[in-house]
């Protein structure tokens, strides 16, 4: 959930000219679109439309082979626990055991033996096993409640699901999951496994060549693949359902399943929470996001160290940037907009036109309108205060869980949040125990920025601005809660957690103090959007689900929720404006592209290998699947269940794809196992791991 | 004209719930709304509403003291060319007459005599001596014309007009005005003083406390006053038509006149401009600007010096910001929208009700929603290799014009620009002959930023950035250019102008190599904005102003167009969802605002002079006259003509004021003469001011 990491970034020019972006047709879905679940796959229409024998022991083979990460997919393509996945989901891993002498995010991670493979902090990888569904179970439990009476009931059903199904056992993760909205509900189950270690990484630049101006462009010509391991007890997994490596490249026309988890979709939301999006949320996004570029981007060019830490913050800003502007545009294309109202319309006249419909309905859509009125009023504040509270400092991060932890605590057992039980902080423990490198010039551009724009858009004389700053500025008071905390050592923060409320404000830790500073107000304004806002927003929203079942029949997608969800669709260019885009690139159009100058260098590497490797092996491909920011990582599966590549980027025209698929434009950019397996061979010298993939040395 | 000055800064929370602003009645003008011209103000509506005796001789004799200067107005307060403008309208000539040294932004300047006040570079003062309607010549010059020719017809008989008025006299300006969109054109004739010398400056933490967070808000505890003078033959200009200073603060409820020169206002935009304006226009510069904000806030936290050369930069640019996102929040509000789409409504069915009207008129609604369609494609291009080509380098400019100068030298004369002749010349040498300081790292940063957004948003596959950018990266040709070039020389630059594009090449200067190879691509883009776009607007502007005389009467005022103006009103506070606001501010009040910390820590001398200072002498007061950037440093005037004020920014809900006005809510704020006088005497100590104002000592 929250993050999902995968790059979704546009040439942002051509986008502001694209008006042909369709929406979600809100009967069948149609063209190859739809991020299904393995419990609802189109099994009929794929294998009528490609010829293919699809069946549930195929899709069974394929969820068995799929991984969930932390905001990515993947998948295990060999029987000892490797793990595909890309680059760019890694490269937080391969940041954090770099320093400044050893830097593997310039240099790549190639370790010659398995026992020089070391444990990504933090990093889980979970297979889904089972799928059962509790939407009449989570539906009963909040039931002519209201406010946070509802929030309580529902939070505390979903924790029993979960409970009764796996218990506390930490091999196991059991996750109750939205869908359509509201409407469904479906327990997850997954074996998880919690030591991943890095096996492999290439060089940033052999990856991301073209950086972020060619982020969500194509023809590409990166290498955003890497590898991990799952181990257990110390010894690397057990993994024979992995999927088949297939190092042919895929061809024009050939048929590609795209397994993973796509993030966050937006389809199914109505005009009226599409508006505040597109007139409120998104424009703060893109401004707040823009001016936090500039400075991440101005510190990133004071020195070699700068430039080290930042790589990762300044790649992860600009690929959100570009899906928020990506989102906007497709919000502001008058067309685009159009026929989200015009379904809109026809979904509500086929309501009215039915009267016990009707009557079951009710109006959810006028409900949404007056909620998102009420969202308006109430969204800045509670971003500043509460979702987007200290700007991204991981040390204000872990003062926040320890001074939530410690108030939820001290409240009777029957008030506390649903999210507090002895599960979680084991979890917010486990996270405090890891050592993770903090920059602490990095956390005082976050944290400044994040007071001085909170001072910036709720003004000077705002209360809230004022118990956060007191008489400080918002650079002083950054500088000196970050110099003066004890929070960057694991130890100090693993017992802070165990304090009492009274215990922490003893400490005189100016970080803690500030989260403490802010915790009252931020309860306050979580328990508003919640009464005015999240719970009316989950009653009307599971109407209106109910509304298109009733309507359109079950033959529907939910929105993606970075849940397992299957995608279908073939190798293939687009044609835009008169200009065909065709499917493939080989990999000797790198050295053709490459200028020598940032981000055009072509990685060290692989200007050595020049003369080794074959430059007619496909690189990049493009596919209709359809997928979204999460799906980063999934393996790309031939008819036959084996992986053919690694999905990491979409077209231009995707980034609308939060709001509908266009099967003519919307293209998923991959990177091809031919060329990693050429790679491995030719230009990094990884005998061992192609042995383990099975293509020789 | 070009950029406005004046600080309109917001409270940004507050902002985006307001809902109430009024866009501007078709119809008569109510309240206290209007930016007058001299020739055309509602004496009778006036006198009737506040009991005043306004009569043309009044308005002659306000028009005489009233002074145009670069971005800014201002007054002139005594017989000896002494001027009242705004601090903020001055910084940039303090900045440039600093150094590392002697840092006269930070301390203020304030010599002790006259000899030692120092010109500003490049500054002028104008005072509107005529005004001769010319809306004939205009249009009949550019009858039965189209594209490059309508330009060229109308741009040539414009400077007949002006040539024929004021010669080549430099004490003379001459500049044929258009108004109502093109509805009536207007030659102004203006007295120009071209030496103009900073006489004094409070320092800047006086001037701009409360920084950008108070920016646009009131309570204001800001003395945003400067002095400067018009010289002649080297001595002090003889200026008896000068307003008379009346240091006795403004009461609530008294009348206000603001004589100035608001710069643009679009009340009289049809909906589909601005819908375009709303979508593409303010979202781009927002985001831009954001990231340039974070890049310079950045830069400036480098060290001492690069904080003191990006004061005014940085100051420009937040200014500008709020402005920019004050007209987009009140174009996404839905009621105001509807309003302005309402009235147009209003207007077409009005011609369309009388057919000889409709015959004359013609559809000009629907013509622009065809141009603002063709704007639409066109824009991003245009904008980022034409109109925000060098992002705001000062050297890039010079290179760009020297450029272009020789460039229009080299066309037979029958198709050079009509901006191009002798005058023109003679300015660009004027401007190329001033030593200013240029910051070569503001010109890196400025210069980087421009090549990077450019390839962002027009792609690296696009012809354009691949003549700017060759095989380099955007940062690296920036340093390349700026460490290279000469042109921060003033005779090198100068002797540049006179050469041919031939000489300029064999220069082998690389920033002028960088301005040569943009130059056909931004000819060809003008040529087609000006056929596309610049020319069918106004061509159909025109008609609907007419549309606008024909059914509402000529009793309407005209969009800002930064001439001069007179608008009324009184002193008068307003009161917000339930919160009122009192119109005056005290002195006293500083001192408890006053935090310690920036922007909110006090200027020194007002710390030391706190016992010395009347504390209930009036600071800012606010009122309801109707201004708009541009306005600033605008004399305040009471019903006898004197100054009681410099006009210095807007409250909140002023930023709607772009597009309509709203007399509930929309206030000017000023700074009192009364706090300006007591600042001189009690803080500053500046006797031969005092004297010179009539205010004893």
């Amino acid at each position: 959930m929250s993050i999902a990491a995968f790059r979704l970034g546009a040439s942002l020019g051509a986008l502001m000219a694209a008006t042909t972006l369709l929406s979600l047709p809100a009967s069948a879905a149609k063209a190859d679109e739809g991020m299904w679940t393995f419990d609802n796959f189109p099994i009929q229409t794929v294998n009528d439309k490609y010829g293919t024998r699809i069946d549930q022991a195929w899709l069974d083979r394929v969820r068995g082979g799929a991984v969930r990460i932390q905001g990515c997919s993947a998948s295990f393509v060999s029987p000892e626990g490797l793990i595909l996945t890309n680059h760019h989901c890694v490269v937080s891993c391969v940041q954090e055991l770099s320093s400044a002498e050893n830097d593997y995010v310039k240099n790549g991670w190639m370790p010659a033996t398995r026992e020089e493979e070391k444990q990504c902090p933090g990093q889980t990888a979970e297979v889904l096993t089972d799928i059962v569904d509790v939407t009449d179970r989570v539906l009963a439990a909040g039931q002519g409640l209201e406010g946070g009476a509802f929030i309580q009931a529902r939070g505390a059903e979903t924790q029993r699901i979960q409970q009764e199904n796996c218990g506390d056992d930490a091999e196991l993760t059991c996750q109750v999951i939205s869908f359509y909205r509201g409407g469904r509900y479906a327990l997850y189950k997954f074996r998880k496994y919690d030591d991943v270690r890095l096996v492999f990484a290439p060089e940033f630049q052999a990856a991301f060549f073209g950086g972020d101006p060619d982020n969500f462009n194509f023809p590409r010509y990166a290498l955003d693949g890497a590898f991990l391991r799952a181990y257990e007890d110390g010894r690397p997994a057990a993994t024979p359902n992995h999927l088949k490596w297939n190092a042919t490249a895929p061809r024009e026309g050939d048929v590609t399943f795209v397994a993973g988890n796509p993030g966050t979709t937006q389809r199914l939301l109505t005009v009226a929470q599409l508006e505040r999006l597109r007139d409120q949320q998104l424009p703060l996004q893109l401004i707040q996001g823009s001016e936090l570029r500039g400075r991440l981007l101005a510190y990133s060019a004071t020195g070699d160290e700068a430039k080290r830490v930042s790589v990762d913050p300044i790649f992860g800003l600009e690929n959100s940037f570009k899906v928020w502007y990506g989102q906007q545009q497709a919000l502001l294309d008058p067309t685009f907009f159009g026929r989200k109202q015009q379904e809109e319309a026809e979904l509500r006249q086929r309501v009215a036109a039915d009267p016990a419909l009707q009557q079951r309905i009710g109006d959810p859509w006028t409900e949404l309108e007056t909620v998102e009125a009420a969202a308006r009023d109430l969204a800045v504040p509670y971003r500043q205060l509460v979702t987007a509270a200290g700007g991204g400092s991981t040390l204000y991060g872990m003062a926040n869980a320890i001074v939530g932890m410690a108030r939820e605590r001290a409240k009777p057992t029957d008030q506390r949040g649903p999210g507090f039980n002895d599960a979680a902080v084991a979890r917010v423990r486990a996270r405090l125990q890891e050592e993770t490198p903090i920059s602490a010039d990095l956390e005082e551009i976050r944290l400044g920025f994040w007071l001085s724009k909170t001072r910036e858009y709720l003004t000077v004389d705002n209360a809230g601005v004022q118990t956060l700053l007191g008489r400080e500025s918002p650079e002083a008071l950054a500088e000196r809660v970050v110099d003066g905390t004890r929070l960057d050592e694991p130890a100090y923060r693993v017992a802070a957690l165990d304090m009492t409320v009274e215990q922490l404000a003893a400490l005189n830790d100016p970080m803690i103090d500030l989260a403490m500073r802010n915790a009252d107000q931020m309860a306050a304004l979580q328990a508003e959007w919640g009464a005015k806002v999240a719970v009316p927003t989950a009653r009307a929203a599971e109407r209106v689900a109910q509304a298109r079942f009733a309507v359109y029949g079950d033959n529907l997608y939910p929105d993606a929720t970075f849940s397992l969800r299957l995608s279908y669709g073939q190798v293939k260019g687009w044609t835009y404006r008169g200009v065909t885009v065709p499917p493939t690139t080989v990999m000797g159009g790198l050295y053709e592209r490459a200028t020598g100058s940032e981000p055009f260098n072509a990685a060290e590497k692989f200007l050595e290998a020049e003369n080794r490797i074959d430059k007619n092996v496909v690189y990049d491909f493009v596919s209709t699947n359809d997928i979204i920011g999460g799906n980063s990582g999934s393996p790309v599966i031939n008819a036959a269940g084996e992986v053919i590549g690694a999905a990491f980027d979409g077209n231009i025209h995707s980034l609308g794809g939060s709001f509908g698929y266009d099967g003519e434009l919307n293209r998923t950019v991959s990177v091809s196992t031919a060329a990693i397996t050429e790679a491995l061979r030719n230009v990094y010298d990884q005998p061992r791991l192609l042995e383990e993939l099975g293509v020789g040395r």
